[in-house]
């Protein structure tokens, strides 16, 4: 059975950040996508820098926890899901067997109790020791000529995975009840009538304008709004005739 | 016939992007996801502080094509997407009925020509008439607490959704040059401008009409079609006036 992604048991885990400026975009991450929990490894000095980019996360910085070691700041945690913008030789042996990004999101579902996301370092990744700790790596696919991303456009993506799977992925609306849209139908149908269409192309084509639809999903207002305009048009056509 | 999204295919545009960092990070991400074309709409001074943040996508940076106008850097685009990290009023308005980020790359699958990813400015987004000339608005969920992402994680997002369905399975192929798509667009306009559909309307429900054709992606055929019932009946409105 699959529990749900509990984001609020989510934390973020950052080893030894060297650039505050990629701290203060990642608690800005975090309160975009819902993520509470920062801590920080050896971090760099958080200064101006990581506060400015932090934008209106800045509590999320004033928050974070800090520590001195690696053992220390994953005591308490449930599962870990290891990751690095770049991918090291050590990382490439522990990597032998690693969970696609668009899988990670499932897997964590799976999980209960306090998942830590763990970043490694901007230039070194994680050391062995670190990568032996996580319950799985994550690969996030990139460019074979340029593959190592930027910290916080990993963090981004994982985040966003994290947060989707958390929504039960909401997706692009889809509406209207069935008589509002036969009534659409029909104007089509009408105005076809009106026009003298050819009498052998009109199934076709109507058939044609309902598929139109059905792969546009109109939001009720677009239906509406549709719908005046080919009342309208009906009218004046008729208005025609006499 | 069967397509594929072809990410050589795939620009990035920025619409007076303010930060240069921000630009600097754009292009690396391009290089860490393949895609090669940057084009720049009255961009910021591309200072020390842009190359330091691409890194090795240096060369992306000079080979960006820089324009003065929007609608300059828009022609010979087949399709635009757009998408801004802050959600403006405006957008709103235009946003009713967005693509979700997981359901464009779909979208795009299905789309032949050049693709413009258009990207508004970190502080004002994506302006009305820009807004107006995109195919499809792209929805990337975020909290309701701080749904405001700088502008390169957007770009990021967006990026990553696109390299991933390249590498994945073709689809079916429908789509239309720009030159014909227009002219349905401008049949729509004069069949509200006939039925005198009230003035103050009027744009929106253009918008809307493009919109709807964007997310429907019709087949040849089909535009042909919808075009063969526009023309007939704009000629009969027409005709009522003699």
């Amino acid at each position: 059975m699959w529990g749900c992604l509990c984001i609020s048991e989510v934390f973020v885990l950052l080893v030894e950040p060297k650039y505050s400026g990629n701290v203060g975009f990642i608690a800005r991450l975090m309160a975009n996508f819902d993520v509470n929990h920062l801590y920080l490894i050896n971090p760099c000095t958080l200064d101006d820098e990581a506060y400015r980019r932090s934008m209106h996360a800045s509590d999320l910085l004033h928050q974070a926890t800090i520590f001195s070691s690696f053992r220390e700041a994953i005591q308490g945690m449930d599962f870990l899901v290891g990751t690095s913008a770049v991918e090291t030789i050590s990382e490439k042996k522990h990597l032998r067997n690693p969970v696609y990004l668009e899988d990670m999101a499932d897997k964590l579902q799976e999980v209960e109790g306090k998942i830590g996301l763990v970043f490694g370092r901007e230039d070194y990744g994680l050391f062995n020791d670190e990568l032996a700790a996580c319950d799985i790596m994550v690969k996030i696919p990139t460019s074979s000529q340029y593959p190592s991303l930027n910290l916080s456009h990993a963090v981004c993506l994982l985040l966003y995975a994290v947060y989707r799977r958390n929504q039960g992925m909401p997706r692009t609306r889809r509406t209207i009840g069935s008589l509002e849209r036969e009534k659409l139908f029909d104007f089509f149908a009408d105005i076809l009538e009106e026009i003298r269409y050819p009498e052998h192309k009109k199934e076709k084509t109507s058939i044609m304008f309902r598929r139109i639809m059905g792969r546009a999903l109109p939001s009720t207002w677009e239906y509406h709004t549709l719908m005046g305009v080919l009342g309208k048009t009906l009218e004046r056509l008729k208005e025609k005739k006499q």
